[in-house]
């Protein structure tokens, strides 16, 4: 019989937290942390697809083109080259660290870390209205200038200690995970695979059929899910800031739901009882690999994932 | 009985020539050119794997780093992550290209691009003498200052338009590309790997067997032929700016060698014969793919693989 398939997406906190100065030690050991909560799942025999997002170090490197340009006259790279790059260095870090947790735990599997291009439609209303932010602050003035220059789109954007216009790019729903089948074969071959990072890198077929890079940023989970979806997973794990799904959150009648079946998951969905820019996508997600036969959703926090009673499980009918 | 198995290694020029600027567009335009050569080896029924350098695009990632901590303090990368970003934005835009040029061929093609640890040894004679410049030239008051700060070593430079102190790293020998077993199932299931790019980014064990980064650098060609020989290829090719191995190189009795054997090319290296910071090296990568029981080590322009005629091929006995 072949091993239970697990696809888990490591939030943003799994590298950088909070107010943290996003140092290569400290994502060092905030991947350490939560890679070792991951070692449950291998005990337990599951062959295993991590996928990471990617906020703060794309964002870096945006920051980094800027003032490359404007300090060496170096050609910027488009966000597609940007999101590549970003897989590159947390999926090496996360790899060399899962390395090393796998070799204190025990455990002899092979690692290995896939730059992953994800397919997006040029035509999903995404592109019509960026929503987005990336990239630093810029004043009305360099704005206009970049909007001429590079058809830069921009929104105010007002923060704590800075105002200003910043960049906003489209966020599309991704179709296809290109590389699924090649990733399929290899996580069946016992081998760890980090892939679609960041949600992927956006790429899309014009009207030619050549595959061209897009200017957009694609959503973790949701790419996750479509991957999970696509290569026929089991379960599908979101590891997050909060420990539960709650209903009516931080309010008087707040309730923590430990295990949900599909048709209320939905029902509490279509209710607004989620998040929009938080907890909503992540319910669509399981959602959607519900629908498509993956067995159990969860969604969690790492510390919570190892064990069994914490965490809050999407499956078809309920199932406790 | 299984195909043929290539690992071709694309020099420098494969993605950015001479005087270019290095925009997007100069370096998809150079990888398409490039790239359109391979499809001969594809006709012929090779299983293939592709490497390729790094040195301008990590370059400008290492100069991008110095500028955003300069104008935004954001933390720099050590020069592993480096490498794996550019491995990250150079390996997607080649899958990219690729992923186009086989479909215009008409062949049906999986094509996946892989993040690559290599592993070194931290006792390798290279990092106590580091060679290898990268990174911008720094004023002696910053390169002293960069000494006391982060530890890096400096050596003179002289350029045409500017001089002052550049930053030298290690370049240690390449002992083994972590990733090699599972390239290889992959390779021999037909998807063409892009892997080792840049030399692939350099780890080693320390003395309590954790894997760590290493601020070093290494050679493209000298880490292809390492996987080269763990998977038992049969040819290795390295793609350059010269169509052919020469003796006596640019001299009165310049002669160009289409046909070489082991003894020959050996006797030849010992000579003198090839460039140390050039041909030589690429010459020992042959030399050591041949004398691990490869069959065929081809040092050509890309332009020139198409014609058999052309390019120097390497056997360990003569064969034309």
């Amino acid at each position: 019989m072949e091993k239970k398939l697990a696809v888990v997406a490591l939030g943003g906190n799994a590298l950088l937290r909070g107010n943290q100065l996003g140092t290569i030690q400290e994502q060092e050991k905030n991947a350490e942390d939560t890679l070792k909560n991951l070692m449950f799942l291998i005990k337990e025999g599951y062959d295993l697809i991590i996928s990471h997002g990617n906020g703060p170090q794309v964002g870096n490197i945006l920051m980094r083109n800027d003032a490359g340009e404007q300090l060496y006259n170096i050609a910027q790279m488009p966000l597609d080259v940007c999101v590549a790059d970003s897989q590159g260095g947390i999926g090496y870090m996360l790899e060399r660290v899962l390395r090393n947790v796998l070799k204190e735990y025990g455990y002899n599997k092979e690692v290995v870390t896939l730059v992953t291009p994800v397919e997006v439609d040029i035509n999903d209303p995404a592109f019509k209205n960026p929503t987005k932010r990336v990239g630093k602050i810029y004043t009305k003035e360099q704005a206009d200038e970049l909007t001429r220059q590079k058809a830069w789109i921009f929104k105010e954007e007002v923060k704590d200690l800075a105002s200003g216009w910043r960049r906003v790019v489209a966020s599309p729903v991704p179709k296809r995970v290109l590389n699924a089948h090649v990733i399929e074969n290899m996580v069946r071959l016992g081998t760890i695979v980090i892939t679609v990072g960041g949600g992927g890198v956006p790429v899309y077929y014009d009207e030619n059929g050549v595959l061209k890079g897009a200017e957009a940023v694609i959503d973790k989970d949701s790419a996750s899910a479509v991957l999970a979806s696509l290569i026929k997973a089991d379960e599908f794990y979101i590891l997050t800031d909060v420990p539960y799904i709650f209903i009516n959150y931080k309010k008087e009648n707040q309730e923590i739901k430990e295990f949900l079946d599909y048709k209320d998951t939905k029902m509490y969905l279509e209710q607004g009882m989620f998040g929009e820019g938080n907890m909503a996508p992540k319910i669509k997600s399981c959602l959607s690999f519900i629908e498509k036969g993956g067995k159990k959703a969860v969604i969690t926090e790492a510390t919570k994932l190892e064990d069994k009673k914490y965490g809050s499980k999407i499956t078809m009918e309920y199932e406790d």
